[in-house]
């Protein structure tokens, strides 16, 4: 944790002490009373956290804001549902590096029964987010969708937006050599692929597809790459 | 896994059945007596295995060598020797892209215990290699170092060599801004950065200083991150 978010931007705040936050507070950027720490807000300020009291339950914080929300580029995802497991690492690690939304979608080949893990149904995707924007010192975090099929997503699309997908059998370009423009989706398939009838929503919703070269990358690691591929277009990276 | 590699190219060969191949051709692949599957040879051949007898103990197998072994481009990185947990991440993702070697290096702020870790005192750090390259639907697997000092490793490397060193602190330009030609040697901090030391060595040693822009990355995220842009600026991606 580089920074360390807080939900609402009150001057005075307490953590409990079992909180994730409040460990690393502790125990990690080992503060005593009166040390002070980079805060911020979530998709709020950055600013400093002042430790001012620690009793038998809790931390207590004093903090002072000092510097604005930063703008996030609009870079969406639309990623086809992966297992919990790979949705948790697409998560971190699309908020660290700056997604402004994710939308996971139902596609031809994506198992339905991914909807129903704890991930989705308590709010432990959002710490997921937290933690990665946490790992990046920044506090905006991307906006999630889980619960709409690839159909809906892209006919819901404003038609003024560059639209790339990232398809390894039928993309005709590399990404590095696609024109990259903002605002900005770009859509991944799910761990079993892109079946034709994706392939035809895509293209008939103005998708152009392009491909990440000849080595089969794994979903999280092809976001990462993407991301990475499209700020360095961009001159961020 | 979407190929399956074996140490030699001998037309006969038998696996363990406990041994994790065995276990994703039976289960996974679903392979019956006579079907067949991607195989490899570990810095070697493509062809195909064929399933011919199983029993109590192993699987054997029958293969055909078809294709060469693929070159891979002469990308080098240096990598501040980082916790063996974030170094099996390494291993994996840089030999799925396709790094053609790493060596994990003790700088000024690197935990010099992290060798004594099975990781390294074991071959455990080559099955995590072997295991990318099975993504990645490929043969060759990065050479891998983690023996040698900062200094030693590039007082080592040719002269008529790219060297790149990222640096959140002191780069001058973006990695996707700065000038990429092979044979490329890219260097990258330990989880704890460069101090002042490791930067003059790199300095001395002709490393030209770039970033990864603003937001902060896990080591692990920042190396899919670099090799990625490197190779969608080569045009491979």
């Amino acid at each position: 944790m580089n920074i360390i978010l807080f939900d609402n931007d009150s001057e005075s705040q307490t953590l409990p002490k079992s909180d994730l936050r409040a460990q690393h507070i502790l125990k990690v950027l080992k503060c005593n009373l009166g040390d002070t720490f980079h805060a911020g807000v979530i998709n709020g300020s950055f600013g400093q956290g002042t430790l001012t009291a620690i009793n038998d339950k809790e931390l207590v914080f004093h903090f002072t804001w000092t510097k604005e929300q930063q703008t996030v580029e609009d870079i969406q995802f639309i990623i086809g549902l992966p297992r919990p497991q790979t949705a948790r690492k697409i998560l971190n690690t699309l908020s660290t590096l700056g997604a402004s939304a994710i939308h996971f979608v139902q596609t031809d080949k994506s198992d339905k029964n991914y909807t129903s893990s704890k991930l989705w149904s308590t709010d432990e995707w959002s710490r997921h987010l937290i933690d990665g924007a946490q790992q990046a010192f920044t506090t905006t975090i991307p906006k999630v969708h889980w619960d709409q099929s690839l159909y809906k997503t892209v006919k819901a699309l404003p038609t003024d937006t560059t639209k790339i997908a990232l398809d390894n059998y039928e993309g005709s370009s590399t990404l590095g050599h696609t024109e990259i423009k903002l605002p900005l989706i770009v859509a991944i398939g799910p761990e079993q692929g892109w079946s034709d009838k994706d392939r035809d929503i895509l293209r008939r919703h103005g998708f152009h597809l392009a491909h990440l070269g000849t080595r089969v990358l794994r979903v999280e690691t092809a976001c990462v790459s993407t991301l990475s591929i499209i700020k360095s277009k961009l001159g961020l990276m």
